[in-house]
């Protein structure tokens, strides 16, 4: 029996768990900056708080999964409201591991940081990468606030973008290493901070996707940017 | 109004989902056997198999998801039983990332196929590595299918294994590099080799989690394998 009463609850409820989503969202974004800057400036400090910061990340993402599974529990929600509440599942999970992409690139810092830091490695390109991740993130985290895909193919087609500036940033490290293999060991670590925000992109793309299932039903998942393009075009 | 007749339907539903996610299980470690089978015999046809399967698995993934949703919307499970499903929806995304991470093995298999090969890389490191995540994701699954959290914690300890042995591995290729620098371009796909074992083992531990959360109705994810074993033991 679903009352006027019940629906609007509902609605609450359902506004309450998206803002959550957006919470987390900035939070990670927010370890994205921090982690960025730890590793550029060598500040020990400020990637411990990146990694504190996971610490909430994680509970919100708990907190998340259960808040969905009583809500589907107590409303028993129709196909558009569950279809909406098994995307913020999937979406949360993403955003927990750029969380831990964050972290990762924080550790580097603190390793650079304990070295003795003979090479000092360069992060331009790196600056470059985690530029565009972060602006995929905040589209598709937009997209997921405003249920619009219209900016989602956007961030399908940077994530391209981002894969081929990690492959350039490998090629480079690869010379830098050839010139003196003294860099070896530092390259790698620079080369696995790369890693790290190319994942993020990977994640950020996937909240695009889900966005695009949550607003048109279709599942672009598996599908090309341009198949992606055509749906999220499609009235 | 659950009829006796419901209830049966039900569960016949919630088996073929449960079944379906085996399937995924089954076809990806058929995956990483042919990927590490195609780096070692530098098999291009068999690194192409990989990528073929890929595309049932995600497939797989889109239809359990659908499944997911349809069981949910028609009938309304109780507590533990939308505990199974929202953690099958969890369990196949790390599936199929299992299976994105295959692919990107035998993706390094075709490329090996197509360089020069000046430099053969070893892959004994790679080997034992393999063997462990196969292990892991059999017993994970093997956990999942019996719903018997008994084994899951030696999953999380196999885990922390894993991690060493990339680590091992990853001190290796730099001495490697350093003796013979024409072999750094060789030797990071190897790095690259090792590091999506090491995330396939990251997979098969949040599976491991996913199980305790279905049967214990606790939480693990973020928590040390020592407190996951006391949860496993708890009455």
């Amino acid at each position: 029996m679903q009352t006027e009463h019940t629906y609007k609850q509902f609605d609450a409820e359902l506004e309450a768990v998206r803002a959550k989503v957006l919470q987390m969202g900035g939070l990670v974004e927010q370890q994205i900056v921090n982690a960025l800057e730890s590793l550029i400036s060598v500040n020990p400090k400020l990637a411990a708080e990146v990694m504190e910061t996971d610490q909430r990340v994680n509970a919100l993402e708990v907190q998340v999964d259960e808040d969905c599974s009583h809500i589907i529990a107590r409303r028993q929600p129709a196909a558009s409201d569950l279809r909406m509440i098994m995307m913020v599942v999937k979406t949360i999970t993403d955003l927990e591991r750029i969380g831990d992409e964050a972290t990762k690139i924080a550790r580097v810092a603190q390793k650079i940081y304990e070295s003795d830091r003979m090479y000092k490695p360069r992060f331009n390109e790196i600056k470059t990468m985690v530029t565009l991740v972060r602006e995929m993130l905040r589209t598709a985290l937009d997209a997921f606030a405003r249920l619009d895909v219209t900016r989602t193919v956007e961030v399908a087609r940077q994530d391209e973008q981002v894969d081929e500036q990690f492959r350039a940033a490998m090629r480079q490290l690869i010379t830098f290493m050839l010139e003196d293999p003294r860099t070896i060991s530092m390259s790698l670590e620079v080369l696995f901070v790369a890693k790290a925000i190319e994942r993020i992109g990977d994640h950020a793309k996937n909240i695009a996707e889900y966005v695009v299932y949550m607003v048109k039903g279709k599942d672009v998942r598996h599908t090309s940017v341009d198949e992606m393009e055509r749906e999220t075009l499609a009235p």
